[in-house]
């Protein structure tokens, strides 16, 4: 078995919109003297995907209706913010001072909607909502990668969520192209033949975990990471794998 | 920045109790030419350590009681296993057919008490305790470790968890040595200078989940991993960093 690499894929630009990823982290892989060879992938944080499509939204522009205005008092948070965070959920699960968990419209629990606030922009008053179809996205970067290199590779998006139960952020994968969400082991012979229960492992989450660490979370610049040794077979993949349907959530 | 590079430990033998991990792991370090050098950390998977430290239970010998049998009867598990869960268990969460989650003694939450079925022993009727003290356990390997190498190292421990609204198990922490669980970067300035917010990472499982992607889950013989090239400085650290305090906890 070989080892699992994770190299940072340091020196990308301050990303702004329409600024074309794929030729930015082509020439960073360049600088690095790194392929993409088969069964490669690529790791970006949602927040260079979000800025190369233009998802800032400048805070004056949003009018907060009633109901975020009285929830943001409730959580004490901007109102305009808080419109936003509504305007990207489907449902809000909890609401206290200080924190909001929503079920996001792309289908995940995700405190603030996923909306980001820092390293966002020189002034203030902007934030940044996620990529609006992150699958898409990281299928339309696939295709790009692919058509140039020739390997099939696997791209992923991720973003940092909190945890139920446990503390500190965690990096998961919010668009998925090229690699398993989840690999069902179910069915496969444990070491004494006898058959695996219950195994489904969240492989593209532990992979945003992994690629996390490198990335770091304190804006080192290092929003892009290349993954050489990821040991299950690449396929289609989505996120909608990692995303347990509502009626089978007992923890809402 | 160096890549992060997660190296798998093969050729381990099948763990018994009394065997001597360290010795062991040493010997697999040695045919792959690994040193333990400053700043390394050595990933084991719980199963083998609970293994070592005799933690298998022979279910013949459990004499469940009657909360036991009920409980046993509405989820429709062996009561045997039922009762071994609630001697494991400080609360149980959530309980309907097929699955029991709880939160451990331990004090994290998780299906079963991490009680494990698969990969015991070839005969049927043996399963798997967690650790009774993996922070410990990890401590005292890491000082072996550290004794005949005199590099500082790092010992982690980890386990295989479901997550509250995400398909999939994913390595998760269970014993921390040496190395942070949390890794604290509020205060820190971000990209623009601006102070980054609520930014607690968890850094021990996110490496958890990263070595769990190079041991695999179906029982390929790989319960150990060495990391070279975990970004966050090393620290003496424990598992209780991960969990969230019960009257913070808003998910239960």
């Amino acid at each position: 078995m070989k080892p699992l690499v994770i190299t940072p894929l340091e020196g990308l630009p301050l990303i702004q919109e329409g600024d074309n990823l794929v030729s930015l982290i082509q020439e960073s892989l360049k600088r690095k003297n790194l392929d993409l060879l088969e069964g490669d992938i690529l790791v970006l944080a949602q927040k260079i995907v979000s800025k190369a499509e233009g998802r800032r939204v400048f805070l004056e522009s949003v009018n907060p209706s009633k109901a975020a205005k009285e929830l943001a008092a409730k959580i004490e948070k901007d109102p305009r913010l808080v419109q936003l965070i509504l305007d990207e959920s489907a449902e809000v699960l909890r609401a206290r001072p200080g924190l909001i968990v929503v079920e996001h419209r792309l289908g995940f629990v995700s405190a603030n909607a996923g909306i980001d606030h820092s390293n966002v922009d020189e002034r203030e008053g902007w934030v940044l909502l996620l990529p609006k179809d992150p699958d898409a996205s990281a299928d339309a970067m696939r295709t790009r990668f692919e058509e140039a290199g020739g390997a099939h590779i696997g791209v992923l998006i991720i973003d940092s969520h909190g945890r139920a139960w446990r503390e500190g952020i965690v990096g998961v994968a919010i668009g998925v192209s090229g690699l398993p969400g989840v690999v069902d082991l179910r069915g496969r012979p444990d070491l004494f033949g006898r058959e695996l229960r219950a195994t489904t492992v969240g492989a593209a989450d532990e992979l945003a975990a992994a690629a996390s660490i490198v990335m770091g979370q304190a804006g080192e610049g290092c929003p892009a990471v290349h993954v050489r040794g990821f040991p299950y077979p690449l396929r289609e993949g989505k996120l909608a794998e990692l995303l347990r349907p509502k009626e089978l959530d007992t923890f809402r």
